[in-house]
């Protein structure tokens, strides 16, 4: 058992016991609603999340590549939704998987692909499961909900047409939960709509599949929905509790760093966490408070100095300052700090394992994860 | 042999005969100076591509993480600079490339971190080789070239005192070629004033070692320096074109994504290339001409579809518009496109490997890439 003490930096930590939170309350969340919780494995690309986030759940997953639908089914999970547009090019992977038993959905909008993966069911025996993406105002991928669009997808789909998805990208740019709600009951209107149009051309449509963070949150009304795939939710970061997805004593993820450099007369301090180890994202500029590219605390997570912040953040450099004067006496070059995320999805994508603490200062576990395509 | 057609999207492409022109003018550009050119291989972060970097130069190379000098030091390289800031903490990474002959040698400006590195060297007979960074107007690391800090980390250094390094990263905020010269003149100054000051004091400094792409190609005169250490060159980037540092048809290194979502009333497709597949990374937000997250190419990498660019990134899916309208009959979904990058560095990180081109769409080899700490 290593203390944090003991760990190279820049690394990643996960506190178990705020992610079990977390995923009590989306549970909480969506079984009032009666419908199933598909988490979106995204976030955390880690079977070992996965394995906690599906308890107590129908047991199916949401990935954002193949490459994370290979990782889990060689982990075990048999329900995934590749949840990004598919290219025809890509359907050989889908169906080998297929082969071994996952049963792997994927989504398009567009007639000609919907054509392509019916030839390639034909061609290659494989009976693949195909959802129809409407756009409910994300404006990014899907077709509209009532439109002749959709029933070309549905007619070329036929058999394969296992239902509808949309996601309500949008929530992330709503400043109250009133706001939110409203973007909710548009993401349910439009997956329930869409679904009643492909069954009124003879398709039965089972799933209709809405969600992210936010509208899962907080939607007043699932009805008529079968599942919600929120995603981020697990770990939280600054920019999700800036929009009323959790509460900052629920981050899950942080970055350990190290401090590399002081500047006494300007300041500020570097850490060895910069945009390699954080990401450029930049999410909070547009939220009511912005963290650079993120908030700098204590090595056991407590805001002990200040409201500092990442500043700048080159490569391997992150240049930290504060509107009140660093405690540099507690800032050596060595002494370590922990950086909760703007956007975790894309700072845990730097690194290939989750360091778990419960609480304490000693690792209880090494969690690996998956990247690339 | 694949073809570009037979590649899973998103992939990393490398212009074999643009990385070796790019490689060409660099080693002109230093040669003029007569100093070393230490390739910095932050960007590359690649072996094959460090062979091509050091063909007939001196032969020591550049690096941003251990992990990259441990991998360096497995493929057979012998000098390594690790150039960001060491911390206590990792010197038995550094010592036992030391023990395996790899000649690494470390940077600080810190006093009290100077002695640790003394005190180390005493306890396990690491023969640390340690340069002292200097500040040339960046203001991340560094310590003042003329300052009684300098004289106290070269004192704490004694015998392991290797010279002087800076890092000339504001060259970056230059929108001249006559900016640049005056950035790496004060670079050159400020790291031979720093070496005079040292030597004053009886250290022999051997080392003075500046650089950044734009200062090495621009300065003009690298007078008592003793290498350069430029990175970005290798590749060129969207960013780096518009400082003057290379020319668009140089950028080496491009993202090959799939059309994954068409919009025609919104002039808008979906590409399954993001925010993972490109990095969040804004730099031509601040150029002259801002390409969003990338500058939106044909699969052969011309300029076809007018001036699109990403101008949103999510995860993945990167939303491609122009100011005139697009060629939808030439962006069917599964479309393969080209992305060129704003900031290479940022977006190769995402990747583990490189498929290689020679002006065709043939690969002609796969280059692996390190990533991590």
């Amino acid at each position: 058992m290593r203390r944090l003490t003991e760990l190279a930096t820049p690394c990643l930590l996960l506190e178990r016991a705020k992610l079990a939170r977390n995923l009590e309350i989306m549970a909480g969340a969506v079984r009032r609603h009666g419908v199933a919780l598909r988490p979106h494995m995204k976030t955390a690309k880690s079977a070992a999340v996965a394995r906690l986030a599906t308890a107590g759940q129908a047991g199916g997953i949401t990935v954002s590549t193949l490459a994370e639908a290979e990782y889990f089914a060689r982990e075990g999970f048999r329900d995934i939704l590749y949840a990004v547009g598919i290219v025809p090019a890509k359907l050989d992977r889908v169906a080998a998987l297929r082969r071994a038993g996952v049963d792997l959905s994927v989504v398009t909008d567009d007639p000609d692909t919907a054509a392509a993966i019916s030839s390639h069911a034909g061609a290659t025996g494989a009976e693949h499961r195909v959802l129809v993406e409407v756009d409910c105002g994300e404006h990014r991928g899907g077709i509209a909900a009532e439109s002749d669009a959709l029933v070309a997808v549905g007619r070329a789909l036929g058999p394969l047409c296992a239902g509808v998805m949309t996601h309500a990208g949008h929530s992330y740019a709503c400043r109250s939960i009133a706001e939110v709600e409203v973007v909710a009951e548009a993401e349910r209107r439009t997956a329930v709509t869409a679904a009643e149009w492909l069954r009124g051309i003879g398709l039965a449509t089972p799933t209709v599949s809405v969600g992210s963070t936010p509208t899962a949150l907080h939607a007043r009304s699932l009805a008529g929905v079968t599942e919600t795939r929120p995603g981020v939710y697990m770990f939280q970061d600054l920019f999700q509790v800036q929009i009323g997805s959790g509460t900052p004593e629920n981050m899950a993820v942080t970055v350990l760093a190290s401090v590399i450099h002081r500047r006494l007369g300007e300041n500020r301090v570097v850490i060895d966490a910069g945009g390699m180890a954080l990401s450029k994202d930049r999410s909070t500029a547009s939220a009511p408070r912005d963290y650079g590219f993120g908030l700098v605390m204590d090595m056991h997570g407590r805001q002990s100095f200040g409201d500092a912040v990442v500043e700048r953040a080159n490569q391997e450099h992150g240049v930290v300052t504060a509107p009140t004067p660093l405690p540099f006496d507690r800032l050596e070059v060595g002494t370590l700090v922990r950086v909760a995320p703007n956007h975790v999805c894309m700072t845990a994508a730097a690194y290939d394992r989750y360091h778990v603490l419960d609480g304490g200062d000693v690792v209880i576990d090494v969690w690996d994860r998956v990247s690339g395509w």
